[in-house]
């Protein structure tokens, strides 16, 4: 079996063992309260038996959809935005590589993305598109009326209708929202869409395992039997042990609170394959929704080495002593690219060829780890055994577990998000909202 | 002529004016040292005449070879890393939109990048887009050793010679590099392939005005002329004001500094716009190199919102108050997308309908500005009266001129890099480099 491995031979000269050891107390007692569900925010706990729970019959009517709906697409639009976008798109990304939206000979639609902004241009970009490809849509809302989604879906669906008449436009749509009640359940219910289910005690950012997630990375080609696996034997993973040591989702939520309180205030994720790129914007909501409030959570960066090597790279190594790092190492990419044997050298490289271009990236990786603790960042190292469904998902329930503990060790609730109303009630009155009027 | 507005006035809860007026002394003292040249780093000032000096005929010969060259490739890619890739890629996709690669109807190529990674899945997908497009190459090093565009180079190099045969191949290559001496000179001098030069006192991160930006800029479909007539327009602005209040650059160093040195150590940019995600991406390597340096330095973050608001805007709002944010508003896109009437009004935005999209963008803006303000978090705002050429080549040395003036008012070289050598090094020994032996 192919699972991730936690890798902390690099911290050794920033965190001691008495330093573990005593906060595990903290860290069981919060895997406890996480398990009991006896701790805050714990109505949102729907996320920690998911990938062990979700009906056959919700994955077979997703597999159903594609295809049906890959037929005759060669598009498909993903309305959302948040947790009903991120975790999609960094799996389908993560999988498909950088470049996948140029080529032209998938099997499958080419997943594109709305409802996650309000820019006028981009709008107009993606209506382009539109009208020039067959497409279909995944609407994702659990009410259906957060302005980004509510407005992407009006445009869309006009467009859709326009296209292909009201019955087959319905026929394109497929909507994943509350199970009862919301603008979108009601919209769909009236129009006859497909409907899956978003589940009441599962949060946004802890979606990606539900057919919030699980539709478009079926869509996009990609096998979800084989993340749920992951996902399944990774919880299996971090449910059975109470070993900080060899628990990993325990160990990372250990070593990052234990760095936060010696001042590391800020933390980078960091990949050496430019495909994982939307892994970490996931993985910023997750952490940075999840803790940061009253004050404190550790600030969440991200990075793409070695290109960044090149930009950030200088304040990493000398810059303010604000952070650590933790590295998403790939062992095994898929596909192998041979440099070429060139007999003059003029450009020195010669000493290279031998090697394959992912043993220079590792001995760049590791190169960057040491220069890095020796310019006083801490490095955790995340082995992923290769980029796969059955990676993906370990790594999602990994995170997602370390996060919900993490949380509580840090002492708030990990599972709402109140600041994200702040601007939203500004905006409302700024706009003339109904019942948002001038206070 | 439509200028860049630096807009103060939601930083007046945090800054006053006697703190900007206090400051004055150093702001000016640092622009005077950045203008005689006798500061630290000096030999590296050939960006600040730049914009009015760069030659006719090199932009007439980029002109050319864009005509020569655009008849025959549908993909171009552009071989470079750090400053050698960041430029060019920041205003193309910032013209471009998001989008850009998915369309087929583009009279010119469609840019790619490469020699900014070591992944060899990455390479691997590039390789198999050549295969099946006709293809030209521009080679952006100084040296022509530096590991990651000397491995792809050696890569495509061997690609397109098999495609085309040599003599063909050195037609559709385009070398920028070193005018004298180097490896990469050294090739392209015996293989005959176009050059241009990148001047010996221009470093990577302030190079985009020179042909290292303009050519891949010009062969992406874009006006350099117009770059470089902002460029030339700004400039005068930050040479001639001694104001602090009414010179941008001058105002916008000595801002951040004051805030850096109220301990907001992170600044994090922030768009509205998703095309000026790689604006982010440049203006982290500009700032983040040059001031990274001794212990010190604001840590550069991006956000793109509001998408982000979704994912990031939870920590902003109430995690710990380490950051300002300087929001890039963008007044007038340059599309119009309409919002559908919906007589049912399920959703409840028919309150929108009679707004753009741009105008409930803008609204989203300002309640965020509020928003983060009330959570104790400065915001500065520069407004873009659009997004093109003439519009970027403000912002570009804008941005470029403020960030000589702030490094010298934070006391570092703002032109060196000595960090980035500290991987490197390590790098070497590691992958047995001769020269680089285990010591």
């Amino acid at each position: 079996m192919k699972t991730i491995q936690f890798d902390t031979q690099h911290l050794s000269r920033f965190v001691d063992t008495n330093e573990l050891k005593s906060l595990s107390a903290e860290v069981l007692e919060a895997k406890r309260t996480l398990l009991a569900g006896n701790g805050k925010g714990a109505d949102f706990l729907g996320w920690v038996p998911l990938p062990a729970e979700i009906p056959a019959e919700v994955v077979d009517g997703i597999k159903a959809d594609v295809e049906r709906l890959a037929s005759k697409a060669k598009v498909f639009v993903v309305i959302g935005i948040g947790g009903s976008y991120l975790g999609a798109r960094a799996v389908i990304e993560a999988l498909q590589g950088e470049l996948g939206g140029l080529r032209a000979d998938s099997r499958f639609p080419k997943v594109v993305y709305a409802g996650h902004t309000l820019s006028e241009d981009y709008y107009h970009e993606l209506m382009g598109l539109l009208d020039s490809e067959d497409y279909a849509v995944a609407v994702i809302s659990k009410s259906g009326t957060t302005t980004e989604p509510a407005v992407a879906f009006r445009i869309v669906k006009a467009h859709l209708e326009q296209k292909y008449g009201r019955e087959e436009a319905a026929a394109r749509i497929v909507a994943i929202t509350d199970a009862r009640k919301g603008a979108l359940h009601d919209i769909a219910v009236e129009e006859g869409y497909r409907m899956y289910v978003i589940p009441d005690n599962v949060g946004g950012r802890f979606s990606v395992l539900t057919p919030v997630g699980l539709l478009p990375i079926a869509m996009a080609g990609f096998d979800i039997d084989r993340l749920l696996q992951g996902a399944r034997d990774m919880r299996k993973v971090c449910i059975d042990s109470d070993s900080v040591d060899e628990n990993p989702a325990l160990l990372y939520a250990a070593l990052r609170n234990i760095l936060y309180r010696k001042g590391k205030k800020v933390e980078m994720l960091v990949n050496f394959e430019p495909r994982l790129k939307y892994i970490s914007e996931w993985w910023k909501q997750l952490y940075g929704e999840s803790e940061g409030k009253e004050g404190k959570g550790i600030l969440p960066h991200s990075l793409c080495f070695t290109t960044d090597l090149h930009s950030m790279g200088q304040y990493v190594q000398e810059g303010e002593r604000l952070m650590f790092e933790t590295v998403l190492s790939v062992k095994a990419p898929q596909f192998g690219v041979a440099i070429p044997w060139d007999e003059r050298n003029l450009d020195g490289i010669n000493y290279l060829q031998s090697k394959s271009l992912t043993e220079i990236n590792h001995n760049a990786e590791l190169g960057t780890i040491l220069a890095h603790c020796d310019g006083g960042v801490p490095v955790l190292r995340i082995e992923l055994p290769g980029i796969d469904e059955y990676v993906l998902g370990q790594l999602i329930y990994f995170f997602e577990f370390a996060c919900g503990v993490s949380g509580y060790v840090l002492g708030v609730n990990p599972f709402d998000q109140p600041g994200v109303e702040a601007y939203k009630k500004n905006m409302f009155r700024l706009l003339g909202k109904p019942g948002y009027a001038e206070k």
